[in-house]
């Protein structure tokens, strides 16, 4: 049974897709309404659908050169297999198909709410919540599924479904790794295209329709108005769903690689503790598989029962889901932890050697990661909740004008800033303690287990707040869209909850990779102390500030193209301010589309260009690779340090602006007097929203992709520059096993022979700065070492 | 006379204080004016002065509570001796000692530079950049003669005057740092405390003054525009001195530390090279006294001839005192490092081992900080000038609102740190390949070497400002204005180019006090693999962006007490409007010292609290000293990186919001049309500007004092994690020679024996991995070196 464990997380990702379709099949059967309705809802989905075939071209073009490169890569180097190339293609194609998916259920169950919230308001959660269900569990489902099944595949061709060692798992691990990488390159173009995309619509929308021609928002005589719902369907729904599918397969797989440095250090061998050898291996997926199962339970306990229910009920039962779940994840944690690893372990802990790890350890470190993954949006809801002091305290500031608004949200995101990140210190610090950096990447693992569960829960928003577009657009009763402003409402907070998930989840994604990276790499660690390692930290830490400045910019440029087409439109068809004419919604779409693409390449570029140019350019100056090894780890520290910061202080600096602008609708006390829409005081909260919007909704987010996907290049690279390192040019395991053992010996004789020890050491550090770059064989270190061993 | 070189920077200060204390003496001669000039000269130098002597109070609490703590620190670690506490005091005393020289001079110059402007330009550019030198001076006098005479006392109380060892000489400079870090605490005050001084008093002069009062600019009748003026002088003239004083001496300080490895890399001795065999500790301070002289030289070339000169000649002289100083510089380094360095020296590179390294690749790496503090002043005037792209890209984006306005700000400050870091990085990494970290420093030294004429420069523009505004509010006739308005219009300039100049100084500075750092605790280097290093890299990063939110916010609760005052006296004083009624000045003045003083306190207490926290907090959990060095290391590492990027991401952006607002006083081509002051555009330009003002004279930088105070504090704090390490251990010197000789016979053999010294570092490592915390005897570690030495 134990050896069976491997096909385990495939089965419980198809059970999930299942329970998918069936969801989907049964939104699908719901009524989508009448005419209008209708029409209006099959323009949002033909509007998706354009975006995603324009998209799908350009993808298309980038796998192709992509899988080139990768290809000439695994010819150069001998440990990558040209199977890389395969895997990734497919991450790609499982990624975008999750994507698909989900904007076409989330296009078909928006109109399909609106219709339910005629009925009653637990009948529209259902249907809205029904359609955000299946968007997570596709997300899930294809991700555990795709990235199992490619790792039986690999598992076979390289190992002959069985253990053989360290060194061979590496290799199907790094081939693997290609998944992940196609995977995090479609989040590139969901999350930062999708990003470009939406704003440029919102923002050329509100510009020409509501302050030029002075007609309501979603009004379906503004051409850009279908642009606009689209645009919310490919930030929120594909955007968030390919970030999270990219975060959740790269978690994985970097647990997986971290498990085979367990079993490295635990003596290249651990057959006989079950599971074919390889349960630190399988424990990240079957955890992934389990969580699909959980979110699941999750989702069925989402759920109102009166009509007459508000924000709090809703916002309740999706609370419980979501807490039940990750309870159910937690619980189950500690039974797959318990059974999938040895009682004990061995970790190589850097500076500090082998240490005996219990793997209760371990569930401690999983436990690390739920909690931190619930207080993040705690803090997240904190600085960017509707009532809570930091937005009124920007709601005060609007008083004085749209400068000291600016200044109050700009200063609320950097404060956030605090909180967060000594979070993410004590997480890292906390698991890394408990289980090293195999627990720093299960904690991510543990956090990402409901995925499916905060995907539903975000992609759930969107498709109300569409909902409420189609109703306004069809001119329902007002009840309709009261029914859905109550789920609209609910969906702006868990947007932004769902953004501090995803920020986290790439943060604690990214230092698991950092964390493989190294041990790809063989190198010892990353000194800073070495200038050039410094200059790239400080390199790093340029990347996500001139990349957040890049995708602001884009958005300026394509809402301006978007402001032209629809003032074209206003003064050429006839007839359109009177709604007698029909306005060209293609020709919007369109625009947005091409713009949004096209401004996506350049910091495209920059993210996977610059790691590769600190590997070519030193290479070219002729420096060795273990120094560009820890150049490049010195890029991605930067970049993982700066882009956690920066996405933290633009989304919560774009959340909290947002919320201060809408506190006006109900009406705030300032100075004593109550304040309202079109005062003084609310136009310097339209500003402050107008600069949080890119913020918040495409440079901010964008960060996620960006650290993510720099530290996935960085580990695709590894293998290049670990070739002359030990792991790769290891002739025969078994010696390697003979070194562990005398190792073994030496430290029990060391611990009491201190100065002695130091002595060599000294003599080591000497004896390494003349080395020159020759393989080193381990048979002649192992003999060595035992001579040492004899002398004392 | 080569052992006399120790007198020499002390002498050459001397001989810039005697050359300042003659021009000050003629700028005191010019004629002050008549009555109502002198009136409202005196107002502001008083206002001046009130402020500085309740800094003083403030600072005296500060220096008695921080001696407290270091002489107790001084009792708990044997290295660190009570002398420190001494050279703290000096520290702080003698860069307060020349602010207050330069206040004086500038709140003195400023009615000066009004009279002379009455009669020509040529005259009023002479007086305001004579203020403005001896300023300068007094800065870079005091602090080459402070430093060399406690070097020289510490030389002889420790060593006795003859060089001994490097361990001595370590001691010897880890108790200088007593006197830097004396002197950056005062940066500290000057800078964040000036910063929220001036922007208060400019915002509140402004908000009710100028917006809700009508009134103009520096009118007599506003009770807020002498604090407004006293804050040019408390910002930028008190704040940028003390600034630069703080890193000109840490520079120096750090060079001395490095250039004392060098003499352990050489073997410990290198007597036989001449200059009592401390020349390379002694070059850094011989670099700054010429430094002194070739910057009196290129003061004396800054003068204009003709009346009719405008701002590009103005400038021009400027530059051309500016760059003959800086080749002055290059060519006085050259002879000095040929002369005081031995010809090739032994470096040790981290990861690299020892390497030959001849002293024409230090002057190499003088150079690249010579070349680096230019262009940096070029980029940053790119981003911020008049004219230029990136500022006409605000004025285009003002015309669509505030909004747009903002975000097209802010994506210029963050664009701007692409060219600044690249910059930087390369900076380093040129730097370090030349010479090592000692090349970084003397890189840094070089560049600071001119601090005297960059001061210069920087100074005479608020002594112009305030000129105008002593001739507005004394009503002269309007060809004075003018006249005052083209020194202040480069004045402007030079704020941002000096802005710029101290980032790159301060960033030069944090590095090389970070290797020093890095040397003192005797640890290998930084290791981010280790999580909790890397956890520390995380909060290090996040303390730049808290801090600037909480200075930002400083100074809007500043500004809110300076408006309630203004507000009441317009209210209470009988015919203020009509001039009749004297407003009381004091009082705006008091309110907006003691709103400064109150709210510097946090960032502050954050500031030095958190590196302290950082070592107590491991130590009661009971960690290793190495690893908390590694992680206060971590730390310093991202305050620096990520202060470096918010320093150039704020002062760039606000610079050039301020220099969109003015382009358009002389009007601006938006959309084919000519653009005013009163327009929509310019509103929103001003906008902009309101946000850019706290940016680039608070939060901007104090990012400086952030990253050299807390590089510093982690120096004073190294010995006491070094304590167990081998520097403060060596029980005697002569046996470190031992080691040391046996290492490089050793090193010969270990050439051809590549994997026995493998073998050796693995089992090294093992051993290390169980070592106890005992002290380790360096004898025991020598014999042993040999014991293997000979077993080879």
């Amino acid at each position: 049974m134990e050896s069976l464990m491997i096909w385990l997380p495939g089965i419980l990702a198809i059970i999930g897709l299942i329970f998918m379709w069936a969801k989907r099949t049964w939104v699908l059967k719901q009524d989508a309404g009448d005419g209008k309705m209708k029409d209006i809802s099959s323009h949002i989905y033909e509007g998706a659908l354009a975006f995603l075939n324009a998209e799908y071209k350009l993808l298309t073009i980038f796998v192709v050169v992509a899988s080139l490169v990768l290809a000439g890569i695994s010819f150069i180097v001998p440990t990558t297999h040209i199977l890389i190339v395969v895997a990734f293609i497919f991450g790609a194609f499982f990624s975008a198909l999750a994507g698909n998916m989900g904007m076409r259920i989330a296009t078909q169950s928006n109109v399909r709410t609106t219709q339910a919230a005629r009925t009653s308001l637990p009948q529209a959660l259902k249907v809205s919540f029904g359609g955000g269900t299946v968007m997570g569990l596709g997300v899930a489902g294809l991700a555990v599924l795709g990235l199992s099944t490619f790792f039986i595949i690999f598992f076979h061709v390289f190992m002959g479904g069985e253990w053989t060692d360290v060194h061979q798992m590496t290799v199907v691990l790094e081939t693997l790794a290609g998944f992940s990488l196609g995977a995090e390159s479609i989040a590139l173009f969901a999350r930062v295209g999708g990003g470009i995309y939406t704003k440029a619509a919102d923002v050329g929308a509100d510009l020409v329709g509501k302050v030029e021609a002075g007609i309501p928002e979603d009004d379906p005589r503004n051409p850009a108005t279908i642009a606009d719902n689209v645009g919310d369907n490919v930030g929120d729904v594909a955007g968030m769903g390919a970030d999270l599918f990219g975060s959740y397969v790269a978690t994985v797989l970097a647990a997986m690689v971290l498990g085979n440095y367990v079993i490295k250090d635990m003596g290249g061998d651990i057959i006989a503790e079950g599971f074919g050898g390889i349960g630190p291996v399988l424990l990240p997926m079957a955890i992934a598989g389990f969580g699909i199962i959980f979110s699941i339970f999750g989702t069925l306990l989402v759920k109102i029962s009166s009509n007459n229910d508000k924000e709090a009920q809703v916002q309740a039962a999706l609370n419980k889901g979501n807490w039940v779940s990750i309870v159910l994840v937690a619980i189950s944690s500690f039974f797959l932890v318990t059974w999938m690893l040895p009682e004990t372990m061995q970790m190589e802990f850097f500076g500090e050697g082998l240490q005996q790890i219990s793997s209760m350890r371990v569930f401690y470190a999983t436990l690390v990661g739920l909690v931190v993954g619930g207080v993040i949006s705690a803090v997240t809801e904190y600085y960017t909740g509707l009532g809570k002091k930091p937005v009124l305290s920007i709601v005060q500031n609007s008083s004085t004008g749209a400068g000291t608004n600016i200044i109050a949200g700009l200063s609320t995101g950097m404060i956030s800033t605090f909180a967060s990140v000594l979070l993410f210190a004590i997480a890292i610090w906390a698991s890394y303690a408990f289980a090293g950096f195999y627990g720093v990447a299960l904690s991510a693992s543990a956090m990402m287990a409901t995925t499916a569960m905060q995907l539903a829960i975000d992609a759930f928003g969107p498709i109300a707040d569409n909902a409420g577009g189609i109703a306004e657009m069809s001119e329902l009763p007002s009840e309709v869209r009261e029914r859905t402003d109550i789920l609209d409402s609910v969906g702006n907070t868990t947007a932004a909850t769902g953004k501090g998930f995803a920020i986290a989840s790439a943060a604690l994604t990214s230092l698991a990779l950092f964390a493989a990276y190294v041990t790809f790499t063989g190198i010892d660690g990353i000194n800073i102390f070495k200038a050039p390692v410094l200059s790239m930290l400080f390199v790093g830490g340029m990347i996500p500030v001139v990349f957040s400045a890049l995708a602001m910019q884009s958005v300026g440029k394509a809402a301006m193209d978007m402001v032209n087409e629809v003032r074209r439109q206003f003064r050429e068809i006839p007839g359109i301010m009177e709604g007698t004419g029909k306005p060209e919604y293609d020709k919007c779409v369109e625009i947005s589309t091409k713009a949004a693409l096209r401004e996506m390449l350049l910091p495209g570029l920059m993210t996977i260009g610059f790691p590769i140019l600190i590997v070519l350019v030193p290479m070219v100056l002729g420096y060795e690779n273990p120094l560009i090894a820890e150049m490049l780890g010195g890029y991605m520290a930067g970049v993982t340090v700066s882009g956690v910061l920066w996405a933290i202080f633009q989304n919560n600096a774009g959340g909290a602006w947002d919320n201060a602008k809408k506190s006006f609708e109900a009406g705030v006390m300032i100075n004593g007097e109550m304040t309202y829409k079109g005062s003084d005081a609310h136009k310097a909260a339209v500003t402050g929203d107008t600069v949080g919007d890119p913020f918040k909704d495409t440079s901010g987010p964008s960060m996620n992709i960006l650290i993510k996907l720099t530290c996935l290049i960085g580990l695709v690279i590894a293998p290049i520059l670990g070739q002359d390192m030990e792991m790769a040019t290891t002739p025969d395991d078994i010696e390697e096993v003979t070194v562990l053992e005398a190792s073994e010996e030496e430290s029990a004789t060391a611990e009491f022979t201190n100065s002695e020890s130091e002595a060599l050491e000294t003599a080591a550090k000497i004896a390494k700065a003349t080395e020159t770059s020759e393989v080193v064989t381990e048979s002649s270190e192992a003999e060595l070492s035992e001579e040492i061993a004899k002398k004392e």
